[in-house]
């Protein structure tokens, strides 16, 4: 902070006209919070029913998605796939222009950057996004969203994006946004499997699943710590350490799988680790760090 | 609190004679721990080298593992594995009478229970014990242990085990603090796999290992607060859902497999998770939690 000027807190977003269109789960929340920073807010969705309670608090309900595009200079797209997302988008068409469309429809990076090409052509800005909130989150400040494909448009929304969760701007390619979701979902996956592991090892000893989770959301959250460091050597491609070897681990391991049969419980869902485990041993990696499993993954 | 009694801190424990059996990095920061508290402390290791820098300090190194015995009246050890244990308690035999053993080496539910019953058989009191700390939170406050097996014992030399990380006791079967062990190493490996999953996939868009890291452990954080609900459908046999059933996360984890082969990346790790909500769908539970999913573990 070189400059002498006195910090200011964020100017709020000044009120604007924003459209959302889907209104599951998310995009009604996200229609909610646009009224709540008192922007003029118009809603579609193919079951007009979802519209009810919206309507109530003061949005206005288009009757189809062209009507709902033309009433915004900002449009959040939330539906199922990229697929729907076209299909509403194509009798909009030349609508589109001079406006930004946010969409915040799961998917994956080809379609992403597919669907970012057909709107710049339609002469609108396209912004691919991914929120990150379970159902507790939504709306708090834990939740954050990513974002990739135009950076100005980002820039010039973001202030207005920031009540759907803090915002992460990823890159210029429409594709990072769901790059990253695709890589931060088998996270999520990966640790829900190990959930399942925990909570059937438990139940197969009379523990019930309340208590061992609570466990071991304590575990892991202190278990994440550590994930940094590996993330160190994998971007060093160096393995050396002198703390948790692919030795240690792959007996460590071999004894969970073997107690947990002892258990009576199946170990399918960490048996492959185990095998990048013997990968590397076979290998003569034994020594160096438990983040080189990363290297066999296939 | 209904007592009138004014609050005062715990008491440190009274100083005490304390023998460190096995000097790994675990047993080594044991060590250093009880001579931070101004215990007497008496070591002994195969390789005495290991014991340099802690008689440095002022722990005396005993010859054998009886002399170190015979020394304390509390015995930690924290060796290789239960069959160590006992070979090394086995020629100490009756010199263990009147002792309290805590075994905080890394084992299995019946090996442990044999172990409380050998060691029960010589006089001693037998305390099971499993760290939770990884090498950034050895000796935090974030670090915890596990201890199961003589509920007096625990209780006489709590205050003493403090350091090591706060004590949780789970029951007077020797046999739980590794049941508990398996189970939560468990969920620890399952969110490892799931990192390696996120690095990979970030890796192959060109996404270095750090930033997604970063992400990763930020979402991560989050997407933990959702697992105690899905304990209690778990514990309530109730899998009842208005947010994350089973349909729509077999259709995100298909797609996130897709996505991740078209990035050239395996799927390995992930294969297992979708195998058991196919199964829930196969069976008609597509629209019950995804918390659903261990009934089909195997």
């Amino acid at each position: 902070m070189s400059s002498a000027t006195p910090a200011t807190p964020a100017a709020a977003p000044a009120p604007t006209t924003v459209t959302v269109i889907g209104l599951g789960n998310l995009g009604q929340a996200l229609a909610r919070a646009f009224l709540d920073q008192g922007h003029k807010v118009t809603v579609w969705n193919r079951s007009q029913r979802k519209a009810d309670e919206l309507v109530a608090l003061g949005a206005a309900l288009a009757p189809t998605p062209t009507a709902a595009v033309e009433a915004g200079e900002l449009v959040v797209v939330c539906v199922l796939d990229y697929t729907t997302v076209r299909d509403l988008l194509t009798p909009v068409g030349d609508a589109l222009a001079g406006r930004v469309v946010v969409n915040l429809t799961s998917g994956t990076p080809d379609p992403a950057r597919e669907l970012g090409t057909w709107v710049t052509g339609r002469g609108a800005a396209y912004v691919d996004g991914a929120v990150y909130a379970i159902p507790q989150t939504i709306g708090t400040p834990e939740a954050f969203v990513l974002y990739s494909g135009d950076a100005d448009a980002f820039a010039a929304y973001r202030a207005l994006l920031e009540p759907l969760g803090s915002p992460v701007f990823v890159g210029a390619d429409a594709g990072l946004a769901p790059v990253h979701d695709v890589a931060l979902l088998s996270g999520m996956y990966g640790m829900f499997a190990g959930f399942f592991q925990t909570v059937a090892v438990g139940r197969s000893a009379g523990i019930e699943a309340a208590p061992v989770t609570e466990l071991l959301v304590r575990w892991l959250k202190e278990a994440l710590g550590a994930l940094p460091a590996f993330a160190a050597e994998i971007d060093a491609r160096d393995y050396r350490t002198q703390t948790s070897n692919i030795d240690i681990n792959a007996v460590g391991l071999a004894n969970i799988l073997t107690a947990t049969r002892d258990q009576g419980v199946g170990v399918d869902l960490l048996q492959p680790l185990h095998e990048l485990f013997q990968r590397q041993l076979a290998e003569g990696h034994g020594s160096e760090s438990m983040a080189r499993a990363i290297e066999s993954l296939r």
